[in-house]
């Protein structure tokens, strides 16, 4: 055994120990990178930036928007300080434009708030923003013009756009061209002197799936996950908002489906919710695509019907043993041989066309019918030989097919005609070689939701369908946490890349809730959502590792903004860009 | 193509639509399992529970106590709605043990008002617990009694301990005999009318891993784990504060530590914030367990040197590229070669002591030393040649193990005595062919962490050495975020069973934070860390079919209570036990 050597140091003292380091950091920015140093308070640094988010503004082409506008990006690497308490507007356009501006710039002033956390100094100097919209148009839907384009001289920002929401989408980019400086004791906000940006998205379907049926999700939940989406420019919220599970959707008109589906009474969303959402989605570019998921996926809300003589609206409801009647339990399939089905979808469908009278579209889920249930329901089955049909696979999709054709036709009566686009999941009725004897191109939009590697999405794209595609291994946000599926990092999420064709009008991330609910849902669906934002929005040919200090900056940017996105790395990569590659 | 048929469907009406169904839900237990039904106002129901968690307090053997207790645990199916306004207290022991008692009873008051989330109702009798705990002594240590006695006879309760600690575990169980019912719109609490518990945990070392080297968490956050902690029995909280990453710690004698290693000056925990976590987790029978991480895992808050001509107290310090020098980034690696480490490791390890004057124990890291660091800092090359060595692994073992030795004297030379256990991760230090060369047996606790599969931990216990297991493959919560690991379900973390051995004295979960702060951290840890508590506290050869229903209930217990838990199922599950299998 050695001699403890402890001893012997004691000799040379400890009141070494305290001598005082400077315990600031400072930034530059060597090609592109911003590098941490100490500051070194006895020299007059030049060029340093007071913190990482001040440095990330302007080292760099791309600077710290996200996404990243797509068309033109110039800047200069001046940096003013300016006074939030100072910042003034000028709003051009018709009065609902202006209403809807004026609730934007609340919104685009609490963003720049939150990136000192509530404690910024009121130092620097007064800032002018005009925006100048163009159309008094304040109708969103996917022909909406979403470009924008920013012009900064010093102090003097200027927004020019066509609609509402493409200024909306300015003033976001010009959030983000904000940041929160530390200086000794003193937080203060900066911005770029003189930037240039024409920005507009490559896809003009960019949504995120919420699914309320599996775990109830609080209107605050579901508003944070729209300020999170507005955050990353975003524009539809597709909510699932039912399931085999539960019916938490109010129906005025058939108050039973919620009364048998909802998990309880406050687990429920009223009229009044629903208006609410769709109103603060709208404000922020979002529209709420709603999904009532038939004639499967429909159990619990569903096991009554009017007249009980005709039969349950729903067959197999909860039926054990669940593997021999569904594919995830409870069980539960809407009846198509009850002519009742269709009059209480009809009178369902005008209470969500009444809530949204603007939308131009609507989806009917239709993945996973399981053909086994309707088979052992001698109802069903009954119903069939009446019309001459067996049992096999082809009369099954043929019944499938009608309740398709009868679900339309009562949606089309709800709205009075027959313009409104219908999104289905990809399913055996969307085969390519069942698709065109079931489902019109010109009224049916798919939602695949295959593997990259699966031919189906190029397939019905060469049969004239237009398509929205959620790439199953990269975009859905539950994988990872059951079975033997995987976690797609926000790497995975950004390099999946869609198939380049005019008919695939964009692509969604889908948070499927078995396995989520509350707070836990901000850090699984984000910062990875924002990922596939910026593919869809730019599309750029970026690498991850290109695009990793402005993703790690986005992510902070979201938990400023009270989103509690997921970390990336440890806090020291963030801080020191480049080096943990 | 058919006749759209909707049409017909008018005919039949929309008035049936709005006929009313009953929309609450009862319970009956039938066969230990809690069946959800339709309530019939129409007719009286007996035997019917109010609510799924009223049905679970007393449905079965098992009730809905989580860890379930180990000795004894009897109850009657007979309830009692109580009035939580009116519960007396009294308490017997000494001073001491009452002024913790008090704490306790606060904290029981919380948990069973947020059953009922701060809406419950004053209908029901009045409850009168008394609490008798025999020993004056209120340290806690590996040697606490933590057993309890807790009867029931009606409305009067009696939790008999040993020790205040026991006392603590009593009215945690208590507080989960006690649940939310519903009727109409009245929400009132119930319990049990008749119970005997006697209860004592298995393992004596229960613990949670956290890190705040990689990302900083606030002192709510880790208050949060600390109640979690409590709510399932866990008794020691390890809190591997530094890393290379960064030093939050503020060390009062050696400031540079933090000052140089911390992400910024609020990223911090001051002595104040260190004294407050102590005394939370204390009140609740919960020991901290500090790690100072080293030799490895040091760098920032090390790249200095009391005495400049002797260099810097860390080598390698984000050095790059980091992988020739480290396992992951940013390196660095303390300098064995420098004397002046053992004197600041020695006012370090004295400021830790003062603020943990009762432990019993410390915990110096000692993982993952990357020789190549070493053999590629001419300083330590130079000093091993002085000692006649070379560069072999052999050779720098004995290193390594030179600074061990003089880690533990600074640690004793601090304290002032050679009693505290250190415990220390497994590494190539503490393989079987080196391990008695360095450490002693008496003095060293080894935390494994080797997949289950590895014979580490048994070759361990031949030699004679204490363990605390963390098995990797299922107790690594940050597992299935990164590279090709997995994540691990609840069921995955149950069914780890430790190896049945007397010197190993418990297990830990461990929550790396590369990828987690802040919120987050909730869902990924809990309910998680709750299935290995139940396994180190009762250790039973339950399934997790058997457990299911109460490992859902707790769940939402934790919810109550603040906790942002992970979802586990659908909520349609937990309200339809066993349903989902």
């Amino acid at each position: 055994m050695m001699q403890p050597i402890w001893l012997l140091l004691l000799l040379i003292g400890l009141f070494h120990l305290s001598h005082q380091a400077t315990n600031t950091w400072v930034w530059r920015c060597n090609q592109e990178v911003c590098v941490r140093q100490h500051s070194n308070k006895n020299s007059i640094q030049t060029n340093v930036f007071r913190s990482i988010e001040e440095c990330r503004l302007v080292c760099g082409a791309d600077g710290s928007i996200w996404p990243l506008p797509s068309v033109k990006f110039n800047k200069s690497s001046k940096l003013l300080d300016i006074n939030p308490n100072e910042i003034t507007f000028e709003l051009v356009g018709s009065d609902p434009v202006k209403e809807i501006l004026e609730e934007n710039v609340k919104i685009f002033k609490k963003n720049i708030l939150s990136e000192c956390r509530g404690a910024c100094g009121s130092d620097g100097e007064a800032l002018n923003i005009k925006v100048i919209v163009n159309s008094t148009d304040v109708s969103l839907n996917w022909e909406t013009d979403e470009s924008y384009e920013l012009k900064s001289n010093n102090l003097f920002w200027k927004i020019n756009a066509a609609t509402v929401f493409g200024a909306r989408h300015g003033l976001e980019s010009l959030s983000q061209l904000i940041a929160a400086y530390n200086a000794q004791d003193k937080i203060g906000l900066v911005t770029v002197a003189n930037v240039h940006i024409v920005d507009k998205p490559f896809y003009k379907h960019r949504s995120l799936m919420i699914d309320t049926g599996r775990n109830f999700l609080t209107v605050e939940t579901i508003k944070r996950q729209i300020d999170a989406m507005a955050s990353s420019k975003l524009n539809i919220l597709h909510w699932h908002i039912t399931d085999s599970q539960s019916f938490p959707y109010v129906s005025v008109r058939v108050p039973n489906l919620s009364r048998f589906g909802s998990f309880s009474e406050n687990q429920v969303y009223n009229p009044q919710d629903i208006k609410e959402l769709r109103d603060y989605a709208k404000i922020r570019g979002i529209r709420i695509l709603m999904e009532i998921d038939a004639p499967s996926h429909a159990g619990n809300g569903w096991q009554w019907g009017p007249h009980k003589a005709l039969g349950n609206l729903s067959v197999c409801v909860n039926k054990q043993p669940w593997r021999y009647n569904c594919i995830q339990p409870p069980c539960g399939q809407l009846n198509p041989a009850n002519i009742q089905v269709y009059n209480v979808l009809n009178a369902l469908y005008k209470d969500i066309v009444e809530q949204f009278p603007e939308s131009e579209f609507f989806h009917m889920g239709g993945d996973e019918v399981y053909f086994p249930c309707w088979n052992s329901t001698p109802e069903i089955v009954n119903y069939m030989k009446q019309q001459g049909k067996g049992q096999n696979k082809g009369d099954l999709l043929d019944l499938w097919g009608e309740f398709q054709e009868n679900a339309l036709a009562a949606y089309d009566s709800a709205v009075g005609n027959s313009d409104t686009k219908i999104l289905l999941w990809s399913s055996e009725l969307t085969n390519p070689e069942a698709i065109e004897k079931y489902l019109d191109k010109n009224r049916y939009i798919i939602e695949t939701w295959v593997p990259s590697y699966d031919p189906l999405p190029q397939s019905l794209l060469e049969k004239g369908y237009k398509l929205v595609i959620s790439t199953k291994n990269a975009w859905y946000l539950d994988h990872g946490f059951w079975g033997n599926t995987k976690y797609y990092t926000w790497r995975n999420v950004y390099e999946n890349r869609l198939i380049n064709h005019r008919n695939v009008i964009g692509g969604e991330v889908c948070m499927w809730g078995e396995l989520v609910n509350g707070d836990a849902i901000d850090s699984r669906v984000w910062p990875r959502a924002a990922a596939a934002a910026e593919r869809l929005w730019s599309n750029s040919y970026a690498t991850t590792k290109q695009v990793e200090a402005r993703m790690y900056r986005h992510r902070e940017r979201l938990i400023s903004r009270g989103i509690a996105a997921e970390a990336l790395t440890p806090f020291w990569c963030y801080q020191n860009e480049g080096q943990c590659l």
